[in-house]
């Protein structure tokens, strides 16, 4: 079994009555609601307004997978919770960034770059390419999908080269992003997913739902340890020690 | 002074009057053209109907940049003059490779793939946009640039995960492409760039002739050397010898 | 079940009786030997001795991973043979290089590049250091193993920038190599893996058998297809035509 | 002119005798007086015994590259000036972080890991190998050079997957590290480089002068921008405007 763990801000949804119109119980209700459905997966979900936002050192070390997203309230998530997501992957959880995470806290301090990107909310379509059919993550995608509508995010994104780039949308607008992107570091795997604007109802694509559900059997950790900073003897000695 | 050889197939523009139309002397006649304009630049020319391809060691000895571009005859390439090529790139020999040489032989055989892409001629507009505004390759490229008219290239692109992804492509058709890469292969560069199709006047826009201008001064060598195969006695000797 | 294939050269077990001592039924069949105890792995052996080397389409066709062990006799295998290993592991066939498997021609055109290196035989013993302790093909490996005797292979090693450097070696005669080193190329999987020089028995240690079993199940595929360059009808026709 | 910021710590050349022997000034010192020799490059120092460290914004915006040793007293950097070193690399200037730097707070942000290492001090000797004999950081350098003294720095080191592994040092204790390491973040270059352990003459050697040398003038910027998050207009407008 795979215990994901679905953080969201749940911030619009609750201010907003075109959001709210579409994820009624919040864009995590949405996501547990799809990957509940399958047999190796349990969800659990976890928001801004919980005690210590629903993350603890105790709850991380029960979660396989962390969906992340946020949006308007990245700040008021503590430095002391993002560090523990940090630390949770890379001693090896398991870590999905959805579309305005790219700029939440733990993303952030994982890629060590802005993730800056360019935006515009004018009502394009995207069209999100396969880059690599052969991936799990993009394993039963055709060549590519529509979504009639998302929020557009253009390049430069100020992220590390890509481990891999799995997707690259086109916007009706012009723009081409880097949709979908690959990273380990420290033991941990993450994937960075573009779509999921929460005027939209992105969360309800059955593409979009296919590649997380994909994405999170791909990041699953098979090995979880943290990797100290040990002062060892010679392994000359026969006696090597950490 | 970068000594750049100009290696065109030289076929369309003598069988296609649309071709002639636009490029009469040759599409490396045109290159050789904004190049040989450059202070820190001079130019030769190659092509297929010459003894060898014009490709000897020699040549390639006198060359610090090669810039390759091909189509319809790549099997009338010799494969002696394509590993001619690929040693000298694994020397340190600078190489860019332009548009339909993604099936070339000598890239192919730098690659290790197929470099298969998907392909359309049905007059789509492209804009490039510039993924990485610090490179030199992309200098004095504002966020995008536009073509009013290319052939059309789609993913997956089979090539290696690139060293750097400079450019992506988007058209109007609704495709995305990576439309300039990077590799450093041995001790050479390689830069791939996919605009230039023989029925666009695509080698007279200023953006392109600028990138190729940045591109020959990147992948200009500043060391060549063939790293050999040798048999060394101990370094733990003191008389280390290759 | 994974279906193994392991190639063997098989030319040093029958000229050379301190080989013969080691591997008295060939390299090969050590390999198999190990791999063969496997639950989920079924093994079959060819050999440059056999008509086309043992390999054709259909055997490839048959064959999920492909263990390569050549030496002396690189130059005897067919360019057509290497051809159709290269393009198999385009489709997804994983693919395991040993040791001077580094200079066969498959493995050579899956890289591009000269894949020389520095060697010596001197009787070094080798500490191998385990550089991602999360990677399946570490797992199972404490921090480093040791090989007594193995042929000491030195950097600069010509191979493009690995995906993962899995392994380093420690020679005691003072050199480094990049020991364990993983690529994708196309849909499949590489893995090159420096041990195994014909005069020592390291195809008996349980380490190195370890990382192989372990190879094999990472690099074994998912996915199987050849990706083609198709002409295409644009996406915003709905009529997307391959 | 490049213009240099050493920055060091400096605390163990006013607590231990030993060290202050070896640098009685400062290694800043030492490392100033190689650099400043240089027609090319320009040194100014900066110490944790300064006002905000001798860091500020005003301070980075007139650093081209700036150089960074630390090792008791990470904790003593306060985040902001962290931050800003961050920012200023991410903006395009280049930084180099010496020996026990890799835990520093600015190199950590950057790297979005850990950083952790396996250590000792046994007087090993080193011998520190060229995997890159093109690149313009080794270029000089020939196969390896030796370093009769340095701490003992162990793999695994928890760092991203570097862009290019340079050099790789081979330790007579038995361990091997990924000594030179270089990465690009946002529009800026970094270099981590292992020798340096304060009770050795290091920064004396000649080989580490010029690879330090030989990073000062590979990482300079040649473009530095902040690259901003903007709201913007499509492009298909003909006003795209940032």
């Amino acid at each position: 079994m795979i215990r994901v763990l679905v953080w969201n801000e749940f911030y619009h949804e609750k201010t907003e009555e075109q959001v709210r119109s579409i994820y009624p119980d919040g864009i995590h209700a949405a996501i547990a609601d799809f990957l509940g459905k399958e047999e190796d997966i349990t969800v659990r979900c976890a928001h801004l307004g919980m005690e210590s936002c629903g993350i603890t050192k105790e709850v991380l070390d029960e979660t396989d997978v962390l969906i992340w997203w946020g949006h308007m309230k990245h700040g008021d998530v503590p430095d002391e919770v993002a560090n523990l997501v940090r630390d949770a992957v890379l001693d090896g959880m398991g870590a999905i960034f959805l579309h305005s995470a790219h700029h939440s806290k733990p993303f952030k301090a994982l890629m060590g770059t802005s993730c800056n990107l360019t935006w515009r909310e004018s009502g394009d379509s995207e069209i999100l390419w396969v880059i690599d059919p052969a991936h799990p993550i993009t394993r039963g995608i055709d060549r590519f999908f529509r979504l009639s509508g998302e929020e557009t995010y253009g390049e430069p994104f100020v992220i590390p080269n890509p481990d891999k780039v799995l997707l690259i949308g086109n916007y009706s607008g012009g723009e081409v992003f880097r949709s979908g992107v690959l990273y380990e570091r420290g033991n941990g795997k993450i994937f960075y997913f573009q779509p999921g604007h929460e005027t939209f109802p992105t969360f309800y694509n059955e593409s979009v739902q296919l590649i997380i559900k994909n994405a999170v059997r791909f990041v699953a950790p098979t090995y979880r340890a943290t990797v100290t900073c040990p002062h060892v003897r010679t392994v000359n000695d026969e006696s090597y020690v950490i």
